[in-house]
């Protein structure tokens, strides 16, 4: 009765996607929302899942040189308004302060919606000649913007992201820092997220206000939406230009720096959720399991039976493991552990016990796979290093089995309507043609794939000669 | 004359305290200043430092059952004011906003100088059981206060901290947690950043607002002034009254929770600057160094140094370890591994190769030791554990000839102008000789040590009977 109230409350994905994903987040205990309207609080299990993303990242980062730093969070108005693309793409949603206890302020600040400014301003003074350089920071906080719809993890008026800023002394250094990023962040998410992404570059509409190029990568959710995964930017000379960043060069001239910047944030937990999850929950790849492996025992109060599940907690101390030994019963443990995504659990009775062997349960497949106690590290080890390698492969062949072809609008709008999914079309690259598309269908061009096909000759909206592939899609 | 310049830079610490602090700060690069009047940037260095400040107290927190949560950074007016004490305490030095993008909001948000409300809101909906309790959560982020007068690390407008905030079902729990947690941090003082600490009580006038009482660890710096370093506040029930945070307990009772806060800071970097620093510059403890070792090549363009060098740099990669193999001459090496508090240094030159010998040279007695190469890692361990605990017993040292006692007037004035340091004196319980010996001679009541002493019958300012031994003294 109670196990089946617990998994009757979350809406099915197939009825209701939006219903469905706000139900694991909150029956998922990821998030709760709070009284400042946009902004969630991070519960204990989410925040978890986002220092496992962290400690990964980090790693990956340092292994390639970065510093972490932190900058302060507020922004003067006159430092925002230095580079005018910028300031256009971020003054309409950024939060103002206006008032220093009783005092009103001089000049307003504004909460940092993203980093560029402070970090030219910090770079100005810190750089002076190509022996300060390159300079490769990254800072780890809070950003501000200024939303009117939100939802949690995938547009909030605050959320927590890395902002890597780097300065170099040439072009091509900076698009090298530009593209290493963006293969870094590639590889996280399918080695550790087990999501397979799509690399590629914006187009100019697309790109980040103030950037001379924008790259991305770009997941492809179960319903058939885009997300954007994660950013790099590089900016050429424009920000060291609008802010003055010189530095003296080997032959003695003055030469202004060339910047990146790039970033990522807890949407990825949205992407997590989106792609793995299912009508039982949550589905957590194991290398972000907060808890990769619960022990479950079966007629907890026969003797003996707890003890054994101590015993195999302990052996399994190579794992983030956990024993639910509350009173609750046995079902209603199997619903929480598969509704909180943990990848494997382990059921554990008297006749388990007494035939020396547990059942390990797959969350992805459901599969109940007999395991005799000696050989339980093992066949732990082997299960999750499969569920991981296996969750990628499926998300991939989700995704390939929703990317579709349209040679013409009229075939755009078929799939578009009938057929979630990403679709590959060529493009004459006139912006005109994409404002068309998005106004028709809202639809948006995603990237400008590195690996380019050639799928026809014109451009699927106005029928001139095409000159790029792109994937387009509707996108949180 | 390189060397000598980058010495001569530092104000010596007995000739201008603050002066010398503001150049050690600056010259090991620590913080820059920036354009956001009273905010830092946390360079590189420094910031490494925290994040092994943060490492290591976050392993502590987890050990005892924390959990890391995120709240929102805004709090609505409203709900700042729904404990009295508490938004009198905030009021006047939080930064307010106004308009989120080209909107005015209906209700102003301030910036969270400490999350207690935010912390409340979430508990009111989250608790409503004893299977509920407790809830030991924090969270690690940055906090606005609006000061007036800033230093770096030790007073700006925006700090970075850890809060823990906790509900209980009893008085007598959350009383465990608080003392608990200042237990946490004293230990953590002493173990990691080598500072003793003195643990007490705060008086009624200085406890946290809203607290029913507010515990701290207080150290005494170079000068003789003191910090409090780290604070725990016990708030009984009563932000759970101003709240509403209620649980059926299992008498099936509805009752309020208890509650507690503890925090730290990155003023803890200040800390360690003004408590192992000298005239050279920074003196890190070794778990706390973001470099414990660098190898410094002697002659380093001689066959076999430089190899050497990055051979030793290996061998001792159990800690953290560079080599400085810039083109800078050794004797500046020296001076930057010194400024920036670097624990050993290993010299290596063509000589030393001969012999089969380096030397070390400690940071904080610049003693210089022969080692024979094959004893390197060996006696490398031994030295940075001795350099641990014999900086902490000499800051103790340091701390206890500079502790006086009083019992009247005419003698607190003198120590206070003459020696600088803790004093300790007895105090009658009443606000008004803490306010009097406060505009007299700007010393204020530090805290009630736990380890109470009698030293007179009288409090040190009325003559009255006196109920407690009090630690006074000027703070930063």
């Amino acid at each position: 009765m109670a196990e089946k109230k617990l998994v009757e409350a979350i809406t099915s994905m197939d009825e209701d996607f939006a219903q469905w994903y706000t139900d694991v987040v909150k029956k998922a205990e990821l998030i709760e929302y709070t009284s400042v309207k946009g902004c969630m609080a991070i519960k204990p299990y989410g925040y978890a899942i986002w220092e496992l993303i962290q400690k990964q990242l980090d790693e990956r980062f340092k292994e390639t040189g970065v510093e972490n730093v932190y900058m302060p969070m507020f922004i003067p108005e006159s430092l925002l308004q230095k580079e005018k693309d910028h300031v256009e793409g971020f003054a309409p949603e950024v939060a103002w302060v206006t008032h220093g206890g009783l005092t009103e302020l001089q000049e307003r600040l504004c909460v940092r919606p993203t980093s560029e400014t402070l970090f030219c301003d910090f770079y100005k003074n810190d750089i002076h000649s190509y022996r300060d350089l390159p300079k490769v920071y990254n800072q780890w906080c809070s950003v501000v913007r200024w939303e009117k719809e939100t939802r949690p993890f995938l547009r909030s008026r605050e959320f927590l992201w890395q902002e890597g800023h780097t300065a170099h002394a040439t072009m091509e250094e900076a698009e090298e820092r530009t593209i290493q990023m963006l293969n870094l962040y590639a590889d996280f998410c399918e080695q550790v997220l087990a999501i397979p992404v799509i690399k590629g570059k914006k187009t100019d509409k697309e790109k980040f206000a103030g950037a001379e190029a924008t790259y991305t990568i770009e997941a492809l959710m179960h319903d058939g939406k885009a997300l954007q995964s994660g950013t790099s930017h590089n900016f050429g000379d424009g920000f060291a230009k609008a802010f003055g960043i010189q530095f003296t060069d080997k032959d003695n001239k003055l030469k202004y720096v060339y910047q990146t910047s790039w970033g990522m944030t807890t949407r990825l937990i949205g992407a997590i959720i989106m792609v793995h999850g299912d009508n039982s929950g949550l589905v957590l790849p194991p290398r972000v399991a907060p808890v990769q492996i619960m022990i479950i025992p079966i007629q907890q109060k026969k003797e003996g039976v707890l003890e054994m599940a101590y015993a195999l907690r302990d052996r399994l101390g190579g794992f983030r493991v956990k024993v639910d030994d509350t009173d609750k019963s046995p079902g209603w443990k199997f619903s929480e552990q598969e509704m909180r995504g943990i990848p494997i659990r382990v059921e554990i009775g008297p006749k388990d016990i007494e035939a020396g062997r547990c059942v390990i349960c797959r969350r992805d497949t459901h599969e109940k796979i007999e395991v005799r106690l000696e050989d339980l590290e093992e066949k732990a080890d082997e299960i999750l290093e499969q569920m991981q390698s296996d969750m990628l492969e499926r998300a991939r062949a989700h995704r390939d089995a929703h990317t579709h072809v349209a040679t013409n609008m009229a075939e755009l709008e078929d799939i578009l309507n009938n057929e979630p999914g990403f679709v590959k079309a060529m493009w004459c690259g006139d912006q005109a043609c994409e404002d068309q598309i998005k106004e028709k269908f809202a639809a948006t061009s995603r990237c400008m794939p590195f690996e380019q096909e050639h799928l026809s000759d014109t451009c699927v909206c106005c029928g001139k000669p095409a000159k790029k592939m792109v994937y387009w899609g509707r996108a949180y």
